[in-house]
């Protein structure tokens, strides 16, 4: 079996994904998005996306999700976890999941669904692969000596903890 | 002028995001990364890379400075702002900008400066243009009908709340 394959496990925490964008839905706490991340069998963490409820346009189930896994281990690393999600990470839930070592990612719905009910996932893709002058959001890059001074500082400091 | 030519207030607020880099950093709060929020020549929030003290992989110096902003605000959206970042923004912080409907983007290092300063940044970047059967995050996708009942409960509520 490789890992690239679902197992019954793998599917009954998809399927636990899917009913917690449900509920929370339902609720009114946000988008209909829901995340848990689980390792060695564990549950971990469970999130669902609180954006227009916690006032947070990063609170998106994998980002909430990720963080309350984070503190319940007290790490900022999550080697060993799998994270499983209703939908496709948009990009910035995908750019959490590499910045946490996540290993591996299972998710139901994709960008064209969440685009088709709404949401911006496969518009701000999209982006990415624009130069950065053709973008919505304007871009301006301006060089400045002291900030290449602040990565050497970084890169000379003794007690540097990598992350 | 054009929105994507740099002012002297726009050097004043860059200035400003490369010091909260560099305190923080000396500080040992986190990476060597700060950013601030301003809206009509105000500073709404100010931000700096917490990663390794939170023990929250999404705590980089944009996230954390448009969570405060919102907070400020009590609003999920940052409309009419710009971010100031002492770098160009990863993946995660980049999305992160997009859903909170910033819009306009000034920052002074690169992505291949934070590379150079032992950061993932353009790994990340790299990653994303992989397809995702080629990427070092081991990636499953397993369509359910439930997710596609749930998109379409979301579209059929009446007082759903887009962002």
């Amino acid at each position: 079996m490789t890992k690239r394959s679902m197992t019954v496990d793998d599917h009954r925490f998809l399927m636990n994904a899917v009913n917690i964008a449900r509920v929370h839905m339902e609720r009114g706490h946000g988008g209909p998005f829901g995340a848990l991340i689980v390792k060695d069998g564990i549950l971990l963490a469970e999130g669902w996306n609180e954006v227009t409820t916690a006032n947070d346009p990063t609170a998106h189930a994998e980002v909430v999700a990720i963080r309350r896994a984070c503190a319940s281990l007290g790490s900022f690393s999550l080697t060993g976890t799998t994270i499983y999600a209703s939908c496709e990470p948009c990009p910035m839930c995908l750019g959490a999941i590499y910045w946490a070592h996540i290993d591996r990612l299972v998710f139901a719905g994709n960008k064209a669904d969440a685009a088709a009910a709404g949401f911006d996932d496969a518009f701000i893709y999209e982006e990415f692969e624009r130069d950065a002058a053709k973008r919505r959001l304007v871009t301006v890059h301006s060089p400045l000596i002291e900030m290449d001074a602040v990565f050497s500082a970084w890169l000379a400091k003794t007690d540097r903890k990598p992350y």
